[in-house]
């Protein structure tokens, strides 16, 4: 356990609950955008029409209509062929990994990530005590170079990713990337955990296949229906080859029998009798605004020196300030300026990172957006004019 | 992962999912006493009225009220002073297993466990590989002597038992039990893990002090809305002194962040808005009538040297065949009968109790009860006179 680094990010949570500051630091969805109304119907039908049944125990895998639709979707969506057999419904995306974890890592074990990294996803692998094998991330996806070095010398059991609109970057591999980093896991026996958190929020460019689509034996896919309909609701699911699900279903079990069985039938409900694409739609022409704004409002604002990255989807950019500022010094200037984010510093293992920042669009307004980014812009010119 | 036990309770639901075939097999509350109406309502207004709020992401500890609620009747109920703000909210109370194995078991660690012993808490350990040393429950509690030997031969870190109407087998620790085993775990350094999750379905007698309430630094309670609400609602909870309190919940935001958020909203608006003491008497009332039912068919058909436990509460029974009959055996010839139970073996980490079985009372009605009896009668003396 004492292994486990403490969330900053929640740290961080509790400092912004000041409604006095602006906040680019969680990451939360914009709640306005959650389908409140359609939500409260699909609950009425679910427990008038079948409330006993929806209220009982249920299997550890899942809803099994829910499950069909998710592999519906895929197919419909990116090509991708998995069947509802070995789609596993759990608490949120988070808990796949903890069955990942649970299933897959044993203590020492060498287990390739980003660098930097989803936060989350080094909370719940560092609980089984694996020796991280960071992989840079370049603007088109892993370093290949370095990834294809760790394959060769540590032979790790699994690497993590998130290919598109990653957690905390906002960098997408690109299509070659996803082709190259499937051929080299392929020749190695390297599982790859992908985590596709945010991959219906692309608002730029074509939707690009999941590098699982080329690992049909190797590749992991976890999914959540966090960012499309609504966090609080803790929904998300992981598909695995069959040998991998088997596993992941006994730990399930072991690690709370089965997921809400209640909010899987609403959340079917709600799919059935909504358009969830026109939903999803408006998701992302709402982020896609906000991300144009703060890009716009950075690069008018934001000092010579401090580069950012352009997301085609999803919830972040990323921020890297010259070499040698510290974002964790940049966030108590930037705290008196009413301004919060995320530093860099808690994605990377290995110490590295100091000068980069996350930065949330999706769940602020143009107004705050605009007002937010030009105190933050203050507060870094304030500290690299000191 | 290979040590984990697969759940022969989970394969005998899908045995029994043949509607011809009476179970007493699985451990489902009776669904015809879920509150639907009453959570029709609760979910509507928690939606309709907060809905933004109770759909977004929340703190890992869970719903601040509800956990205040649940402080305020242990108080009520038991005299047990636990403060809300050492209240974890978790998916059910088998959650609370996996995050005690978390924190708590390092590999080959012994870990002290009722025999038989709750399945799920067997599953939810075995993940983390302790030594399990078994303690023989009597009829009114731990065998003392075995237990003050394993504490003084292998100092277990913790001991795992199930107070109030245990399943497998319905029993309850004595007043007198109650006292001597918090006394004696006080003299050691291990921690008594105080599975509740039946302690509101007392149908005979008073109700008894938490041997937790004699063990404020080393009792870690867990309980349940399953059987007093609604068990599809995956929604429990577990108290601790403070230091492992604030380890749980750095595992529980590793595990899945937090626990289903709306449906805490909505059971926290289901418990004010509702009067849970009448709706937990009526379902002992109900499980009072069923369990007398069961006992009494029993008593008249079984053949002599079939012995049983009669519980005060709860949902379960324990039945002992004479020595020698394997309850394994008597499932292929009770399946023909059209009637299923659990066999004990699976309770037991040893491999002994091969001639027990836990006979479930709460989800079949009275005459349910009786044809089923009456049933697995016949297939116990066909198999004593083979």
């Amino acid at each position: 356990m004492e292994k486990t680094p403490r969330s900053f990010i929640r740290e961080i949570l509790k400092v912004t609950e000041d409604p006095n500051i602006i906040s680019f630091g969680g990451g939360l969805p914009n709640p306005a955008l959650f389908p409140v109304e359609a939500l409260v119907e699909a609950a009425r039908e679910v427990l008038a029409g079948d409330g006993m049944s929806a209220l009982q125990y249920s299997t550890t895998e899942g809803y099994l209509p829910l499950r069909e639709f998710i592999a519906k979707r895929y197919r419909k969506r990116t090509g991708l062929t998995i069947s509802a057999e070995h789609i596993l419904i759990t608490n949120g995306s988070q808990q796949c990994l903890d069955l990942v974890g649970k299933v897959l890592i044993d203590p020492n074990d060498p287990v390739a990530i980003e660098r930097p990294g989803y936060l989350g996803a080094i909370q719940a692998f560092s609980l089984y005590e694996p020796q991280f094998q960071e992989v840079p991330l370049l603007e088109d996806g892993p370093d290949m170079e370095v990834l294809s070095q760790v394959l060769d010398t540590s032979s790790p059991k699994l690497f993590y990713g998130v290919p598109n609109f990653q957690n905390p970057t906002g960098i997408s591999y690109s299509g070659k990337k996803r082709r190259e980093v499937a051929g080299i896991l392929m020749e190695h026996d390297t599982l790859f955990i992908e985590d596709d958190a945010y991959g219906e929020l692309r608002f730029r460019g074509e939707d690009l296949p999941l590098v699982g689509s080329y690992l049909p034996e190797q590749g992991i896919i976890t999914g959540s229906f966090s960012k499309i309909i609504a966090p609080g609701m803790r929904m998300g699911w992981i598909a695995a080859p069959p040998e991998v699900f088997t596993q992941l279903v006994t730990a399930k079990q072991a690690s709370d029998l089965h997921s809400n069985y209640l909010t899987q039938r609403i959340i079917y409900k709600y799919l059935i009798d909504n358009d969830i694409d026109l939903h999803i739609r408006h998701i992302r022409e709402v982020y896609h605004h906000q991300r144009d704004i703060m890009v716009k409002v950075i690069e008018e604002t934001f000092p010579p020196g401090v580069s950012i990255t352009r997301p085609d989807g999803g919830m972040f950019l990323w921020a890297t300030l010259p070499p040698g500022f510290s974002t964790m010094d940049l966030f108590q200037i930037a705290i008196k300026e009413n301004v919060a984010f995320v530093p860099g510093d808690p994605f990377y293992t290995d110490g590295t990172g100091s000068n980069t920042m996350r930065l949330n669009y999706s769940n602020s307004d143009e107004e705050r957006i605009v007002e937010g980014i030009t105190r933050l812009s203050k507060a870094i010119r304030r500290m690299i004019n000191n």
